[in-house]
């Protein structure tokens, strides 16, 4: 055996756990996943990095305290972020991974036949109270659906040049508001700002009429570069650690108003949630698959050989104020995205600015190629204009006050799935 | 006595310091100054909190640890960073500058007296370093001279229409990239991008050709407000630790090429250059005067009453390299911002978008009124067509290799000045 064969050995789709429920085929959090996110439990309220397992969250604190765990970051588990345990870099990941791997695995017996260790080092996730994952020091969204960039262009400027020349040279993103992101399961409330209509000279202030999500996943960068020392393509995916899924809230109607010429401000820095547990690269291997043609062919420094799309299942429900039932409102997939996450970091650093572990970086919203599958209210309505059916809870053209969205994210494997969990919010009214 | 008058006492325009220095009328720190900063020297390579004092600089670690300072906070002092003595709070903020200005006096013999005392606790600014004052969390960069925004949109947009609607309706702005945030001093490499020329169907990857300054000024955010709590303008200023100047690196023709729809992204995020020393709102009161008159009125949210403005006089010099003599290339005032800084805090965080401690805002480029008042060298050369005559070095249309630039900036007293010290950077070839 060695490292590459013990890291394969964590991927293979017949490997079972002791805990049953790590072995439901419904369950996001297989053997296969082993995600990382920050918790505290009801016992213990000091926040501690945990990995999900079925339905129970080993605690990587209470485990390295166990002397069944070893890192070579002294007491990276005991925080209440997971950076410092990122910044230790690929090896640690893996080599973390592996050791995980190994001690949920059916066959062996150090943690599943010692009841008093168990009860040290296993939390219930139904006791356990998720925490944001990182402290993110910068956060950029990106834009880099085709399809969502030609629906957006088609409705605000023109449908016969929907996407403007730049888009298929570059992934064009835009700094986000890092203090805002929050995690799944925090309500969010309505924005207040100028509005614009169109019967009035002047804006009026007041709540926010096209509360809109939008459906994005985000990847952490988990290792850093210098400032003046960019990031090829090529080696992009060696500084990203795994990713979340994002819900890019947006006032349309704000958005509108404010965005020419330096972009969305107010419109998005209310609240951007995302799912608590980061999926790592490293698990999403065999749901590798390449991305769309590129075509013009990008510029040298955005090439990359092989595939560099994920084939990830991304659902959105919206659930009313009361209801009992939530209505699916899109489904779609990552993979659909033009340009890929190595492009995106590539592009970003180019320039020589620096990234930092923990940033977080948005794929922009993601549309599929059909009218069921857009990733925003926005598109899925075409601006208010066709609003969507709700199984119970009448229609929507947009969010209204009280709504549950909650995006879903997986991979089907062999038997298994590698899930994200939730990315949930419920929205309460604005402030008066 | 009580704080109100001990506050007013620290600006009198005729306190005197017993350090010479100090009251030199050209020297920028005089005793109504004591700017704050980070710094380390020879003999101590620690980083820690400063204060900067005519040519020399006090050591509030070490002033603490002699039992002459007293602050609520623990050893708030001996940081790598101001962001735990800001996060005490504006009264702490007072009372420390009360007993600096006390101690410093020139009628105050505890430190003057006392030789081997002031071998510990001052330390001279030739032989410190300066580093980053604070660790900053989020970055904002507003747009608020209506000379600049004019100038901007006759260039690129329509010299009939050059001011957008939603520009006097409200400080418009962006989030700027946090992490390539540097102190005065380090060196600034020229980046590459994505170049549109006129002659060419695609872009070409290159070193940015339209290299440029924007002269402006940033604020740091002394206390936060919470997710989903704006902060009032009335209320805002008491928000503001204090002030720098900022150079915010445009590389223009990335930027023209990247900036629609989602406004300017690696055109600015390879470097932005902030002075070591935060002059406090405090210092600045004296100098405080009426903003320009804001017509149409501004949406309720956006009034203050009052005087919001500060007259702070500001210059640029470029010098080339190998050159002996540096050319002025601007004269302008900081007083002929349209939005005042307590605008832009309560229009960031109308949506309900938090701030926190140490944040950066910056005013956007300060045009006057003049063309020799412009903040950039776009404007001032007209997007290169008018090249500046230099006095030594030949002509300028943008940014050479080699160049050093640098801001500075100061309040104009009865016999003194409270000085910004300099924001400086040379320019080195972009990475082949």
């Amino acid at each position: 055996m060695n490292a590459v064969n013990d890291f394969q050995a964590t991927l293979d789709p017949s490997r079972k756990g002791w805990l049953d429920s790590a072995n439901d085929p419904a369950s996001d959090f297989p053997i296969q996943n082993l995600p990382f996110g920050i918790f505290s439990d009801r016992r213990n309220d000091a926040r501690r990095v945990g990995v999900a397992i079925g339905d129970q969250i080993v605690d990587l604190a209470a485990l390295q305290a166990a002397g069944l765990l070893s890192a070579p970051g002294q007491q990276v588990f005991a925080r209440d972020a997971l950076n410092d345990f990122i910044a230790l870099g690929r090896a640690a990941w893996r080599s973390v991974r592996i050791q995980l791997s190994l001690l949920l695995a059916r066959d062996t017996p150090a943690l599943r036949d010692d009841a008093a260790l168990r009860a040290k080092v296993l939390v219930a996730q139904a006791d356990a109270r998720l925490y944001l994952p990182v402290q993110i020091p910068g956060y950029t969204d990106f834009y880099s659906s085709k399809e969502h960039a030609t629906n957006v262009g088609a409705m605000f400027r023109d449908p016969k040049n929907a996407l403007l020349p730049n888009w298929t040279e570059m992934p064009i993103g835009y700094n986000g508001r890092a203090s805002s992101v929050v995690v799944s399961g925090t309500p969010v409330r309505r924005p207040n700002g100028q509005l614009k209509l169109p019967d009035q000279e002047r804006p009026v202030f007041g709540a926010c009429r096209k509360l809109d999500i939008e459906l994005e996943m985000g990847f952490i960068v988990g290792g850093g570069n210098a400032l003046g020392e960019p990031i090829a393509s090529a080696d992009a995916e060696a500084h990203i650690f795994g990713m979340v899924l994002l819900n890019d809230w947006s006032a349309r109607d704000i958005q509108q108003w404010e965005y020419v010429p330096l972009g969305p401000f107010n419109s998005k820095g209310f609240a951007t949630t995302i799912s608590p547990w980061i999926v790592t690269l490293d698990a999403l291997e065999p749901f590798r698959v390449a991305q769309p043609l590129q075509e013009p062919q990008p510029l040298a420094y955005l090439r990359h050989e092989g595939e560099h799309a994920f084939d990830i299942h991304l659902e959105v429900t919206l659930r009313p104020q009361h209801a009992r039932e939530a209505s699916t409102i899109t489904r779609t997939n990552f993979k659909h995205m033009y340009w890929t996450m190595a492009q995106q970091l590539a592009h970003q650093t180019v320039s020589g600015c620096n990234t930092r572990v923990g940033d977080l970086m948005g794929s922009g919203t993601i549309s599929g190629p059909t009218d069921d599958s857009f990733g925003s209210l926005l598109e899925l309505t075409w601006n208010g204009k066709k609003p969507l059916e709700l199984k119970e809870g009448g229609t929507r053209a947009f969010i209204e006050d009280g709504d549950e969205l909650t995006l879903t994210g997986w991979c089907q494997g062999d038997g298994y799935r590698v899930g994200f969990g939730r990315c949930a919010g419920e929205i309460l009214p604005a402030r008066s």
